[in-house]
């Protein structure tokens, strides 16, 4: 597999030199990298979400792409630079279970830990990897140097704990793990969850979700289904329930929150 | 006319995974593609916006250009995916007026009905056609596949309705159409409007501009003509008038909003 | 030197037109150039900052890379638009010191003032020069065209005053000059200058910095030295003194504003 496309996903910002910096870096080393940001808007330090976010975007690259991801309030200190190996693609960054969504939804995964100290810049500082050893070694993979040249193979990497929706007869009680852009509450309850407790007829029946204090019923095929300040609940472009407020942002409205409890109950007929 | 170039306007923001998503879709259809990001940064769910930002900013690009634009609340009802062809570009989007001022200043436009769906994403869902049929069309369009193979024509497309200002013997009304990142306020009283005003000797006499409540007179040749913190107004680099405030906010300091009334009067000599 | 990347750095947001708008510029003169976004998010006319931002990211590209800097509320005025060419790269911008910091650290500089209008599109304007002159003439120089064909040589270029620290037997007193996307306060106080202080014997013995009311014992060699929420000084990524606040905002908690005075103390042993 080979590609020369490197994506970027930090918490880095677009105000600051960071992001920037490392974009230069790649270059360098990699004339022919074409280098595409996933996000730097990632929240300072909030490893979730960079996993989650790069989760939802990577699969839709070509093999072979590398996805750099370096959210690291580690950097400097003892935690290990590491390359995820996948069917599909390379994966660079800190090991801090930045990449715990990888390994769950990957069909294999190998990864080596950085050492090779040949491929970074001239005297890594401790404060920005980024752009002294994560660009660098993303350069040098998207033109084709094997993983296994950068360090060993390691197997105790680092993993979040992912919260797992708990299914009960007629229940599913997951989580808000998510709150995009429009203020739409992105929960962990997959479609399959729901399939599988439905009836053999096929349709969902009434379904109520709880949120927030809020219940909704019923599921919207698409947003304008739902009338202008109307909240809804939706299977999503990744496949799992979402709360929404059509034209407005139920986040603000429900003064929801990542984490918070959400209920779907299939409802008797 | 042939570009590889992909530009794309959105409100998905930067934050969250659905620009890059859409990036990822049109280099696997398309390896070649140069993308450019536009904005993501349109207001939630507001058409008008990323029509009159695209419009701007469309025509500097090379011909060929596939501009890919989607603000789009009515996405997965009925709605119709679209290419509109002009003499220049091909752009790709919802059919919700957000085209419009495309429709107004191209030479010449063929509308086309996107319906091969070999051409999407397998299994398109209903929530976001930017990533499931846009994109993998855009990226389809910029490696030269002809846009009659996407659909059939079609005359009906919407037109969102767009104020023009009145014209009277010694007076423009006008609107403000957007208030840019620098606080200026753009209005849609275009620079022949007021040319056509004035007296056969050439230069205008006094100019006053009414808005927000406030009156500005005199038109100025360059922003550091005024004194800073200083209202003036101006002729801008898309040739309509702007209102501004030399070095600070001219919305904030006059609480302007988009829709306002602006008022230009040819004042007796 | 040759490179076909051109970098761009700017107030002009990411919301507006402006970027996309040079963009286009570029390819069409250009269409082999790869563009890079350094930054779009500069305070509005904050020349200083485009300053800082450009002069840290800039050395990481490679020689012969073209850097547009526009942040110009005097466009159309008299102020000059320039190009600087050093040992490796080329600058394209206004002459009104958003350059200074190269001319401080090139080891050589040569400074064309661009007078040649037949690269400028046609009829530029007095309010968008980044559009009209520097995204031409760069995608020019981009393409290996000689800076001297733009306009001839000057040596009366604008320079801003750039605050030097003061070092005195057992101090440092500078102050804090750009406060980034985490709220680390950035200070002009270089590693070299404290190590001039130090005595031969080494390693820094107690150090105290003074900044917005608090002092500061040691310093951190890696942020994750400090607990969640503790102050801590550091040498940071481009060499310079640095305080933080790990995993939360310094700017924020200590009420710290660019220009605040930072002073380092070396304490008796």
């Amino acid at each position: 597999m080979m590609s020369t496309i490197v994506t970027l996903t930090s918490d880095y910002g677009t105000r600051d030199a960071f992001a920037a910096s490392m974009k230069g870096v790649i270059y360098k080393v990699n004339p022919l990298a074409q280098i595409v940001d996933i996000t730097h808007e990632i929240n300072p330090q909030d490893v979730w979400e960079a996993a989650y976010t790069l989760n939802i975007a990577c699969n839709f690259y070509p093999n072979g792409t590398v996805h750099l991801a370096v959210v690291d309030p580690g950097v400097g200190s003892g935690r290990r630079p590491i390359i995820v190996v996948t069917e599909n693609y390379y994966f660079v960054g800190p090991d801090n279970g930045i990449f715990t969504l990888i390994y769950q939804s990957a069909e294999r995964i190998m990864v080596h830990h950085i050492t090779a100290a040949h491929y970074f810049l001239p005297n890594p500082g401790p404060t920005f990897h980024g752009r002294d050893i994560f660009a660098p070694v993303a350069g040098a993979l998207a033109k084709g140097i094997p993983a296994g040249n950068f360090g060993d193979e390691i197997t105790d990497f680092i993993k979040l704990t992912v919260p797992v929706p708990k299914t009960a007869q007629n229940t599913i009680e997951g989580h808000v793990v998510h709150i995009d852009r429009f203020g739409n509450l992105i929960t962990n309850i997959a479609y399959k969850l729901i399939q599988a407790l439905l009836p053999e007829s096929g349709e969902p029946g009434d379904i109520q979700i709880s949120v927030a204090g809020k219940d909704i019923k019923g599921l919207k095929k698409y947003y304008a289904e739902a009338t202008p300040g109307e909240q809804g609940a939706i299977f999503n472009s990744s496949g799992t329930l979402e709360i929404f407020m059509f034209k407005q942002n139920a986040r603000t409205a429900l003064s929801a929150k990542r984490g918070d409890a959400v209920r779907l109950t299939i409802l008797p007929r």
